[in-house]
């Protein structure tokens, strides 16, 4: 070992003991009689001190070092004079006797600080510099950190972790593939996985009963800021359960990690159907650590002459406290705001609530006091409140008022750092109409169960169909001549649940479909032909007949939980190596061109 | 949860307790008043019983119910008048009042047996069926329990798990990538990574010092036997070390591992030099369960006019204690077996030594009993032991012996199934010259350090080479060239080392190369271009220039361990859902076509 101790741990009880450290120059300082420096390991910093008057030579080879030189050195553990509180070893110094420079560094493109120096693409080309960083290694400790105790609590519930495959099959629905040519079989490819999830049904009905894996899934999709190619996922998956059994397992995953990372004590966990959700927050990730839910207004703002609320499918608004003094220009900035392409409302309207209680607007051409008096009392408004208010269509209301409530709560100082609000959001629909394509899509995968009470919409549905068209045309030539099928399957409700924590969804789940006839019902309506049900999901119908348990599961998104743990955004911080937004390893300079003779032994050749 | 309890738990302690059980319906028996149906789940077999008198409704219904069905059963338990002590719930059963089929079965395609009916290709085309068996369930939960407990001890030593990317960059030295095109980057390609070998030396230089990851491998050879296309490391780090603190720590991983999967309590692991391995067991990976070294006879064997002997490179052989008394067909049966083509021989030659003393040979025409007591001597063999020789070119004839000398632990008993003897075998070859292609090799990889004191034969040769040729050509022109370099490198040890389990490489590793000049010297010897070795790996190259650690590393076969210590031959068993030696997934039937309009997309044609 070339060394006896690491630079985090020595402290007053270790002097007089001779020590050797190894790790790096972070800064050296040269006073004269005495060269300081500060050497860096993954546990922390310790100074050494060089004399000029007791050790002339060693002193002088100490003051040539640069900044990320490696070093070994050996020396007595000395009390310091001038002691530093701010650092667990800042109480001692070794005075070295000896030093190895065990590799030279030229000058690092930037400083390894936690303000660097460097941009994003710059350290993102020097990854290895940049981990240098305490940041982005606390980062990864982190995550060590949740990865460990998620096994803890999944090992303690009797679940199994099993490593399934990643070259497996295309499957065209849902996001685009990567795909992986074969050379043993030229022509054919495999496919990497975009979630373990037919392989983690089919070890259900291999009786495996609680599985989980933390595993890699990929996605070739256009990234968007915090997406990445490659990401990773808590895979789980139960049988002989209901969504009761479900929660209530994954809320005790969620509470161990609060509680073993953050030493955060949790709250039952509210659960909100969707279409409150939607309803209160505009959101289906709603974050809970404010209120400031919407109150919808069409029956009393409505019928006053008022064109954008009479014209309006929903009026709905929000009460914010405490901010009936915003000024002008404030009102401005919301406005610009709302109006923002991202957000997407056509104006903003405000009622203030006067320290005397008497009510303001933008509207008070249209309303009377008394009016206003109504909108202010369904609010429940108090003097100093300001009630901002939107309208449209319905679903665009609803998100543009999501983003205003969010802005709102970032003013406020209500979105606190530090502090969770978790729930489950449940009763999500199904399917979902896409009017572009013209076919139903599933929300969550094709393999959800809808609620038992809602299948006959589907059976309805289907019934529908083939009595208005012959069996064997795929559903999507149906759609696109233009049947008017009279049962809406966005009513349908699923056995489907996600997990929300401050405004960000870290997983989701559902019970499964375990028959053959559903699951080909479900397959009919995503508007698979018979062929191509079987050939992409034979496998797995065929595994239905030979005695599937009823069984549910869910993903969560393990980089982004881990980011909402540390209260950061982005998860790129969280991934050792992460691609940019192309796609690209811009330290490896990958993806690249392959040899011409890769190509040719698998069989493929590149279009010009 | 559609149970209170699983099959494997009741007992007598739960007599009277109203219970429900679910699972799958393993076997069932009419006795006329009496129906039994053994159920099972992951935990267990537990006896249900249905009473005609008592509810012949209910027990008309359970006769119907075939093999796999899946059933939820609630009922009292019950002691058994007929006890079964060899299971564990053998002492109770459930008296059932109530029964939900929650799923039929078609009858399976094999037996769910231990010993099964089906044959291998049926068994993985109904993996999932497979994975019922208790034998497959078994090794899937070692597996498990193995990661746990590796994980367990390394986080211990302060590792941390860190995922490294599965989107990185072809390297054509080694084995085949497989590659992934890049939709994004048209024309270019991702590689999955044969290993993360050089993402974890990128985080020794970024200062994380410890780094383990459980991973998942992929290498596109020519399948043989027991390889598959991905498959599992237990990939390991470490900086600021020497290969003794590797062994040490490697070695207290494989004795954790020992103790608290297997309970067996191993010693200090010889560690056995490559030479020495190969000179006294023909192989680098020996089975130390037994002896039966190699004694090499040219000094006493040769001269004596057998022109088999006298001809060849080396005599050598083993003393199979015991076996003095072996047939005339046993003989004849171990010529047969060191003439096969695997093993290679030309003949086999043995000295019997009678209950007398008295010395019997199959060349006795050439050797005098005074020359044979000469050998015997050299075996230090006794009464009753039987000498087998081989003779040959040397490689050759070791190979061979050490085929026969497994051969003959396994007709000895010697290779005793739960018993292990790890070994470490050090001072591996750095390069391997293959005659084929006119080059070296690396032994293990590229980024292996020589042993300090042999770097200056590496100079010597590079200075050779570039004395004879022009700098710029490239070595393989150079040796295409037929350049007689005086420096045989087959000669420079490696700071390398395997940790072998019974004849069976469990991993290897090495102190890596942490200075650029070196690596490029090394990739010179291999080859590599200047723009080669720029191309694909500058980036590593560029990092040990910023301060790289002295730094080495190990990896483990996972799926290999785990067979090994279940005491199977086959990683296959080992994995949840392997590939059969084609590379394919005959239960998703994968690789497959995929899409025109995939192929589209991603910029590459079929090459028909």
């Amino acid at each position: 070992m070339l060394r006896t101790h690491t630079c985090g741990e020595l402290n007053m009880n270790y002097v007089g003991r001779d020590v050797t450290l190894s790790g790096w120059l972070q800064r050296s300082r040269d006073m004269g009689g005495l060269t300081f420096i500060d050497l860096r390991d993954r546990y922390g910093i310790t100074q050494l001190v060089f004399n000029m008057e007791i050790n002339p030579v060693l002193c002088e080879e100490a003051r040539k070092l640069g900044r990320e030189f490696v070093l070994s050195a050996s020396g007595k553990v000395t009390e310091r004079s001038n002691k530093n509180p701010r650092m667990t070893t800042g109480d001692i110094e070794i005075m070295v006797d000896s030093l190895t420079v065990l590799n030279v560094s030229k000058t690092p493109p930037f400083t390894i600080e936690d303000n660097t120096d460097g941009g994003e693409e710059l350290r993102m080309k020097y990854r290895y510099l940049d981990l240098r960083r305490k940041v982005n290694k606390k980062n990864l400790e982190l995550r060590h950190k949740m990865a460990i105790e998620t096994r803890n609590y999944l090992n303690l519930q009797r679940f199994l972790e099993i490593e399934t495959p990643y070259l497996i099959k295309s499957t065209p629905e849902g996001a685009r593939d990567f795909v992986v040519p074969s050379r043993m079989n030229a022509g054919q490819f495999y496919a990497l996985p975009q979630s373990p999830q037919t392989f983690k049904q089919l070890l259900m009905v291999a009786g495996f009963d609680r599985y989980y894996q933390i595993v890699r899934c990929f996605r070739d999709e256009d990234l968007r800021a915090d997406r990445q190619p490659e990401f990773t996922q808590i895979d789980c998956e139960m049988a002989f359960v209901t969504q009761e059994d479900i929660l209530n397992t994954f809320e005790g995953l969620a509470k161990h990690l609060f509680k073993s990372i953050l030493n955060f004590d949790t709250e039952v966990f509210p659960r909100i159907p969707y279409e409150t959700a939607i309803r209160l927050y505009g959101s289906d990730k709603p974050d809970l650590r404010f209120g400031m839910e919407f109150m919808e207004l069409n029956e009393v703002a409505k019928g006053k002459g008022f064109r954008m609320f009479d014209d309006a499918e929903l009026v709905a608004g929000i009460n914010t406290q405490g901010c009936g003094e915003y000024s002008r220009k404030q009102l401005d900035e919301l406005t610009d705001f709302v109006k923002k392409p991202q957000v997407g409302a056509s104006a903003l309207i405000y009622i203030r609530v006067a320290p005397d209680g008497s009510l303001k607007s933008s509207v008070d051409k249209f309303y009377s006091s008394e009016d206003l008096a109504v909108i202010a009392l369904k609010f429940n408004a108090k003097p100093g409140d300001l009630i901002l208010i939107l309208a449209g269509k319905c679903n665009k209301t609803r998100s543009a008022l999501s983003e205003l409530r969010l802005e709102m709560g970032n003013r406020l100082g209500l979105r606190k750092p530090g502090h969770y609000k978790p729930l489950w959001v449940i009763d999500f629909p199904l399917l979902e109409w896409d009017e572009e394509t013209n076919r139903y899509y599933a929300k969550h995968h094709p393999f959800t169960a809808p609620v038992p009470e809602d299948i006959r919409m589907i059976d309805q549905y289907l019934s529908h169909i083939s009595d208005n068209k012959p069996v064997s045309t795929s559903l999507s030539e149906q759609n696109s001549g233009q049947i008017q099928v009279p049962v809406d399957l966005e009513n349908v409700h699923a056995n489907a649940y996600d997990l929300v924590i401050n405004g960000v969804e870290i997983g989701g789940g559902s019970i499964r479909i375990h028959n053959k006839e559903l699951q080909k019902k479900m397959l009919t309506v995503l508007g698979f032909s018979e062929e191509d049900a079987a050939n992409q999901f034979g496998f797995l119908m065929n595994a239905f007949e030979y005695g599937a348990p009823p069984h549910g599961g869910i993903a969560f998104g393990f980089d982004r939980w881990t980011a909402i743990f540390a209260g950061a955004d982005s998860i790129r911080d969280f991934i050792a190596f992460p691609k940019n937004n192309s796609g690209r390893d811009v330290m490896i300079d990958s993806p690249a061109r392959i040899k011409d003779e890769q190509l040719k032994e698998l069989g493929i050749k590149l279009v010009s």
